[in-house]
């Protein structure tokens, strides 16, 4: 199984992706030299037995949240991006040193240090309050359906995020898709931020199945990323914002929404 | 010395450092229940064996490449620190999904995603010309000085880098102070970026010294908090831009730049 893994991975990064988007399935490799060469059946995708969503960004608009940091950042909306990004940077930095922190403290940490190198000075009270709607985003307009759709069609349904277990708790029921998850899992639970190699074989374990038999659908470049190299298939929600990691092997499935990805799910 | 290791860093926690900066050294703890109580001499810092130099921002002055990065974002010089945060966080991630790629390959995919993200595309060879400068880099002003102060009074240097080991090479050479110090390691040779555990572990080991040992001094709160969870003594050299990570021990000594740090050290 591991020879025709790695053959795979080895295929996707030789295809080139039919109209760009869609399922990467093309009909013809190129070689090194430029020959192109038959794919045959095997190669092809296969359906996964489980599918974990990332959720932040993902199922959940973090419009609202731009908006809240912002004004703590001082009228700042340009610098949302830098927080997010910083945030996730500190996320790694507590993992890779064997240390753990609820992702909301960290963003909270995140947001004083951005603070500070612009001149404003915010309270952990303030951070707070600012990363607060967090817990109350609306799902983005496709999600329902998608989620719903899946459902119908047997796919077994796990939320998997950076979030505290009680925070993801809030999230999903104040978006009104709580019940529509067969299962919802936090990294809280193993310690270690997604995109650690180890989150990802803690969550396939913990669903009992093998990680060829996962899929990971995220909008974030280096959570496809990690789960990629950690054996998942991954699903790419390209949402405005999010670019893959040109660094890793692209996705079997890259979609500008959940819906359009749930369609090629159907499919298999 | 583990046990003393341990209650010196819980008395760290506790401490309030004197007049916010300089040596954190501290003559009253503060107790859970804001009682005062003296400390002894044993509590106090042991002059490091060994200095680590983080290299970028923290000896050689990243100006100009903020200026060749902002170019390439197309005049954006306002997404200077969103894409070296981007970088640092990619490096973490190739780090926790146990790959590993050159960081100056990391900073070239990670300055095209934040490039797509505001509109622009950067080809590989761009890119690759935008972050050329970080090999010729200036030294700030008052590191030559102050690494020349510590050598003479008997200190033992080495440079501790992301960057690989040719391009670390260069930016001395360039900066003019390569044959200052004794050692140049980089993560390069161990696979795994800062502020990863083992990497601060690698170190020391390579250099034959324990970590109670060593001290990092570097310009970044994730720098310093990673060298500290894995038993280093740690300076933060508080340039423009740099902030400590919250969530993190302060470092033992706190300056706004090297000379002033290199003073402290001379006084152990």
């Amino acid at each position: 199984m591991k020879e025709f893994k790695k053959s795979r991975r080895n295929f996707i990064n030789k295809a080139i992706a039919v109209g760009g988007l869609g399922i990467v399935a093309p009909s013809l490799v190129f070689t090194a030299k430029g020959n192109s060469i038959g794919v045959t059946d095997e190669q092809k995708y296969q359906r996964p037995k489980v599918l974990f969503f990332d959720v932040n960004e993902t199922l959940l608009d973090l419009n609202v949240m731009k908006k809240s940091i912002g004004n703590a950042l001082g009228g700042r909306p340009d610098l949302v991006s830098l927080w997010f990004t910083t945030m996730l940077q500190y996320s790694l930095v507590t993992t890779v040193g064997n240390q753990y922190h609820d992702f909301g403290k960290i963003g909270g940490a995140a947001l004083k240090m951005v603070g500070l190198n612009n001149g404003v000075v915010i309270t952990d009270e303030q951070a707070g309050e600012a990363i607060k709607p967090i817990l109350s985003l609306p799902a983005h307009p496709e999600v329902k359906e998608a989620l719903i759709l899946l459902k119908k069609e047997g796919y077994k349904l796990v939320s998997f995020t950076n979030s505290s277990n009680k925070a993801v708790e809030s999230q999903l029921k104040n978006a009104g898709i709580y019940d529509l998850f067969d299962d919802r899992l936090s990294v809280e639970d193993v310690g270690k931020f997604k995109p650690h190699y180890d989150a990802y074989n803690w969550a396939a374990r913990k669903m009992g199945f093998e990680s060829k038999d996962c899929m990971l659908i995220a909008a974030h470049g280096w959570d496809v990323a990690g789960a990629n190299w950690a054996g998942w298939q991954t699903a790419f929600v390209s949402r405005p914002g999010q670019q893959l990691f040109a660094l890793a092997n692209p996705p079997e499935i890259n979609e500008k929404d959940l819906l359009l990805i749930a369609k090629q799910l159907v499919k298999l």
